[in-house]
Order: structure tokens, then C-alpha cells, then sequence
């Protein structure tokens, strides 16, 4: 069997097939900016789904805040499952001095959730809010998690940098997306059902990858 | 805000959706085992794509390999991402003691990437033959991964008990799993180019959710 094993050439060919699709199926689009185009490409990249090239969206000049973050070199990403936090280049982020946290599987955040009677993912939202600097969260799992971060927002107990906001499911993700979307906090948003881990630390690494020279 | 926030009962929910939405865009659908219907909703319960209801199919009695597999309680998991192995669920993989392993950060395993000229996908596939015991195979990412387990077998030079097949992609994702589905090798595979981590681990999860009683 023949086939490409160099994974640099497999990416710039993948990218060249995910154009070509784009012309020949959706001729009418059109991206709004280089960096929204690089992460709905990335997107698509890791989920082989057009749906991203409608389904995604960007409120609140959210690239803006994104750029702000990452040049800022002091805050802190959170993640709501290890999955996510699993599939974002953590090279980069040390490069750039950016922390970054998963409280999913943190006994303590586990006895919040218990003795409130909340989901670990809205106990580890209350747990990041106690954290100093910048925090950037990225949601790919859990709605629970964008609805309490938007109360929180809501009554001044917590400040968000940005948020991608892209659960996955049947129950509470659109809806809880919608809310993200209607919102002051800027947030990249898949809207409707789609989304997932995959999908949010795609987002993130498309972001690092327009930020600093790619490894390898 | 009112919101669901009890775990069990969204994904009890969940599942609940997924039936009726099959009922109503799909009522000619027929799952050919309770077994795959179990896989099949779970995969899409992870990526909200009813794609998959098509795109996944099953060979060589992989559902009986994959029962002996887990049942045999001596083998390993190989995942071609860390991000596949962090999605499944380790708990019960450790109560059934099976063993798991991604060698794509393995420093030895780079070493011999480069060294020969390919893929660190495909050096740990040559890693991984060299353990003992039966071998479960779960890749979500990269294609050169099938290939190259493909060749092994064809050779002689590895016995795997079953293989997940599901890599996303633009350039030998399709390629390589149309290989896997009309080979020997009981698979699961994802037939075009959707799939992905978490496709991969929705499967391995579907499967130990039926062997054991759920975690909560």
C-alpha cells in the first residue's frame, strides 16, 4: 500500500481538499476574516463536517480578547473535560506562559458538586472564578457548565476573558449555547447540537497556530 | 436560568432524543444487534451526527472479539491519541484490568519515527506488536496507524484481536478504512472521512458500559 506518511504534507493537503469542497459546495461563501477562516477550516479539519461553516459563530469581537489573552501571557484556560484539555497543544502554551486547568476529575471540586447538588463541570466553573488573572474557558461538553459561568458573569462573580462554547448534545447544549451567543461574553459558539472536546480544542489550537510558529 | 443538572438523568434523556429523532428522519432504520445499537447511539450521543447511523459498520464478528477481549481481562488498549485515551472510561478498564497505552508522545517511539521514515502513529503500531497478550487497536486519528497495522498482519509480524477504525480526514482517513472494512481484522470502522478521538472512545465506552455496571 502507497500513502503519504509525512504528516506536514497530510495537513497542507488536507486544508487544500477542505477549500476545494468549500468551493465546489458552498460557492456562496464567504469567511468574515483570515483568523475565523483558519478556525472553521480547523474545525472542519478535525470533524470532516461542513455543518462548522454555518454552524459556528463569533460574538463580542471574541478574536480580539483571544489575541489579548494569549499576548497577555498570565491567564488561564479551563477546560471541562480532560479530553479537551487533552487535544490543545500544550507546547504552545507553556511557550506562551498560559496556564491551564481541568477541575473534572478534582475531589474537592466532586464534594462541592455533591454537597450543592450541582454537576462537577458548574462546581469546577465556581472553582476557576477563585483563580487570579485572565481566564479563558473552553466548553465542550457540558451545558451545565455555560449556564452557570453566564450567572456567575451575570451577577459580577465571575470575569471571562472569552469562552468557546461548543457542548456537544440532546439536552441543554443548544439552549445553553443560545444563551452564550445572546450574551455580552465574547465567545466563539457551534450552535445547535454539534460540537464536542474535538471541536473545542481545535478552536484553541487554531488560535496558537496563528500565534506562534508551528512545531513540527 | 432553569436547567437539567442531574448527569445521569440528561444522558438518560439524551438517549431518549436520539430515539425518537431516528423514529422521525430515519423510520426505515433497523439496527442489526442491540449490541451496535448501543455503539452506534453512543457515537452519536458524542459527535450529535446521525451520519454515523450509515457510516459505521461492523466486520468479522468484532462485537464477539471484543466481548472475548474484555472478558480475557490480560489484554491491552492502544490508542493512536492521548486524546482518544483520555476520553475512555480507565475506571473500568482498570476493574476489568486491561492494560492501555499510546505511545504518540513516547520519546523512544519518535526516535524511531524519524529514524525510519515515518509516521510516529506507525512506529507505535511496531511498539505495540512487541507486547505481549491480545491487543485491542483504537484509532481515531491517523491513517497511516491502519495502514501500517494492515501490513503488519498481512506479514505475519502482529496479531491484533480487534481494531476501532475510525480516523477523520481529508488524505488516507477514507482510503485506510475502507482497507480495514474488506480485511480479516474484526473492525469497527467509520466508512468516509468522519470520525475522530471521540468517536473512538464513544466506542470503546459503549462497549464497557455494556460489560459492567455504570460508574455514576
Amino acid at each position: 500500500m502507497d500513502y503519504i506518511r509525512n504528516p506536514q504534507l497530510i495537513e497542507t493537503e488536507s486544508f487544500t481538499i477542505i477549500q476545494e469542497i468549500i468551493d465546489q459546495e458552498f460557492p456562496n461563501y464567504v469567511f468574515s476574516c483570515p483568523n475565523e477562516e483558519k478556525i472553521v477550516k480547523r474545525v472542519i479539519h478535525t470533524s470532516a463536517d461542513f455543518d462548522y461553516l454555518k454552524n459556528l459563530v463569533f460574538t463580542n469581537d471574541v478574536i480580539l480578547r483571544l489575541e489579548e489573552f494569549f499576548a497577555a501571557g498570565q491567564g488561564t484556560i479551563f477546560t471541562d473535560t480532560t479530553m479537551a484539555l487533552s487535544g490543545i497543544n500544550k507546547g504552545i502554551l507553556d511557550q506562551l506562559g498560559i496556564q491551564y486547568e481541568c477541575y473534572i476529575a478534582d475531589p474537592e471540586v466532586a464534594e462541592q458538586a455533591k454537597r450543592k447538588g450541582m454537576t462537577r463541570s458548574m462546581a469546577g466553573i465556581e472553582r476557576a472564578a477563585k483563580i487570579a488573572g485572565p481566564k479563558l474557558f473552553v466548553i465542550g461538553n457540558a451545558p451545565t457548565a455555560i449556564f452557570k459561568l453566564l450567572e456567575m458573569v451575570g451577577k459580577g462573580d465571575l470575569d471571562a476573558a472569552a469562552v468557546i462554547g461548543v457542548p456537544v448534545g440532546f439536552v441543554g447544549a443548544a439552549e445553553s449555547k443560545e444563551a452564550l451567543f445572546e450574551g455580552d461574553v465574547p465567545a466563539i459558539v457551534a450552535r445547535g447540537r454539534k460540537g464536542g472536546s474535538n471541536v473545542a480544542a481545535a478552536i484553541i489550537n487554531a488560535m496558537l497556530y496563528q500565534l506562534v510558529e508551528r512545531e513540527s
